[in-house]
């Protein structure tokens, strides 16, 4: 069988040959970064210069880098976390957007629902996209009470971007932290947490072509987040369990060379995605493109095709050998719309015929080539099911 | 330079060859859990998997493994989750032995802190175990307070195995969940969840010969404790964050070899053990052993020499070539007397002068026969440091 045509970097991306080398290099040696003797010392070093490389790579210091075990856990720390550090001073409100990734949206809720806040979700426009004014109403409603605010870099469903620099300006002018979920954002984009100037930022391995079950939170150094995992202590006391130190090697390797190859990459994966969004609407022209056309991820295309249910389209492509998402990957079988596009004025019944794809450091033209070839029958073939 | 004797297992143990294979295997080939497409449903294959091959190593059912990012977070979800699924219902009592990892201890300090509970601490007797009235006269104080018990199937620190099934069965006796984190006991003690009639297991990967960063927790079907991670709902709702598969793979493959090869392990471990500490005695005849002899896991050896700091005979020992510990490994450079020691009785200046040699699945008569030579010398010399 021939390899498919993978169009589903935003769920996963493959690891680059310089992370698995990395992190596979240190299986071979024992050693708890925590311990004392040599092998744990040897296994700190590891550590401490994965920390240094991530820093060095997006604009951080070293001591701003808290290794988590993926981007949902680094966003449960920030949201719970710094709710809870600030609600005892009277900050219960916590604002994020509307269009945010579940692992910022459901801590959020829970915090609701459990432990005393308000949650406000800030509208976006028919782009996705917050716009200042909107923070800044929510926040002057009572600046004294809102405990954070947070807002994603780049969408994950409809790639667009977020103004962040001017948002976390916003927040700041208050003296409230700003956290940004820039999962999809690194590698893809210039990222640098000091010169956007947000608090906290989370960043997953497997997104950036390092491996899955870690990530990190950056971290301003004045900020202290109650910890959603207590024990040993590790992680300045914000975050512990036996830091990976094989993963951390090879998240180092991975955000290292991601950001390195970010330029060259997003002007790639623009050519090849703005030729199949070119395409697609030659092949079906009531295609309608989701999210905004200019300040969005390289590598996302996002469309909505009239008549048609999403999962059918995935599947026949699928069957075609094209592997793509209707949004999320980790809502993937939870037949209901997406509620970054509800959020963004769609219809219901538009945003259920909505398809990602989605192209990262192993897309080629044949990949897109492959999509176009097949797309019209897979839409005809899928507006004939919904008709049934 | 010779490669050390490494006998801190208990702190980390090496990957076995068996778990790098199938982890460094999936690396080649990208896949999201939850993806619909071809490669998503062949990673969730490598995880439904590898979620059978757990359960049926350790006596449970495969739809009883949430897989989380290791020992830390399992224990998190349990003494957390736990405690928020029962308090609404007016259980607020969370017994913990005194003895357990600050993985349990320092989550249920917290909801004492913070969440309204109320924490016991169950006193141990001189070899570190919980006696079952203790934990029954706890109980029946008030039984509809207790929201969870907890105790550990065998201590890190001094090896004591504790009467797990007999515990249970108590806290059984009064419907209240039972959690034991068996960390340590897998791979050196038969374990069996449904054996054992708990509730809530803990293991860890990089424990049994898998890789750091991924772990589990048996839970029974009837449980549903509160998330600690929030976001796309993988694992049973319970758990958050995209299944690290890799990962997953790997733990497989290390706890089925390990439960495989857990009675000869245990032989083997039991034999170089008990030559360690026949001939440390005679080394340093005022030598205290800490633990029960008798029942305690099979690569454990836990010394107090009595006038020494335990950091100075650690160092010491490294500078010699032989890789030991103080106690846990998440507490190492904290200057402070062991809690687990202080539960048993120890006088704290005694507490001070411990050290834990572990055994695991690479350790050789070479590795006893290296302390052996050079324990005498150096605790003569940590003594002398110790009088200046």
């Amino acid at each position: 069988m021939v390899e498919p045509a993978y169009l589903d970097h935003a769920a996963t991306t493959p690891m680059i040959p310089e992370a698995i080398e990395a992190m596979t290099a240190q299986f071979a040696r024992p050693g708890n970064a925590s311990s004392l003797h040599a092998s744990g010392r040897r296994t700190r070093r590891v550590v401490e210069e994965s920390r240094e490389a991530v820093a060095a790579a997006l604009g951080a210091r070293p001591s701003e880098v808290v290794f988590t075990a993926g981007g949902t856990e680094a966003d449960n720390l920030a949201i719970k976390g710094l709710y809870w550090a600030r609600r005892a001073a009277g900050a219960t409100r916590v604002l994020v957007s509307s269009v945010e990734h579940h692992a910022v949206l459901d801590p959020a809720h829970w915090l609701a629902d459990n432990q005393g806040a308000q949650v406000e979700l800030l509208p976006v426009d028919e782009f996705g996209r917050v716009r200042p004014d909107t923070l800044r109403e929510a926040i002057e409603r009572d600046p004294g009470s809102v405990a954070l605010v947070s807002v994603m870099w780049a969408n994950n469903e409809v790639g667009t971007v977020q103004p962040i620099r001017v948002l976390a300006a916003i927040a700041h002018d208050h003296g409230i932290p700003f956290h940004t979920d820039a999962v999809q954002a690194i590698g893809q984009l210039p990222v640098s947490f000091s010169g956007a100037g947000v608090d906290a930022l989370t960043l997953s391995g497997h997104k950036v072509g390092g491996p899955m079950g870690v990530g990190a939170l950056l971290l301003g150094r004045g900020l202290e987040p109650v910890p959603v995992l207590h024990g040993g202590g590790q992680e300045r006391e914000v975050r512990s369990g036996t830091i990976d130190a094989p993963a951390v090697a090879g998240l180092a390797a991975a955000v290292t060379h991601a950001v390195a190859r970010q330029e060259a990459l997003a002007k790639h994966l623009t050519e090849l995605r703005d030729d199949l969004i070119r395409r697609v609407r030659e092949a079906v022209p009531d295609v309608v493109v989701n999210g905004d056309l200019a300040d969005r991820l390289p590598g996302n295309a996002h469309f909505a095709f009239p008549g048609c249910e999403g999962d059918a389209l995935l599947m026949l492509l699928d069957a075609k050998g094209v592997e793509c998402s209707t949004g999320s990957a980790c809502s993937a079988g939870v037949a209901q719309p997406s509620h970054v596009l509800l959020a963004m004025g769609a219809d219901p019944a538009a945003a259920r015929g909505s398809l990602r794809f989605s192209l990262g450091h192993t897309s080629t033209q044949a990949d897109v080539d492959r999509v176009v070839e097949v797309i019209a029958p897979v839409v005809e073939r899928a507006r004939r099911a919904g008709l049934t």
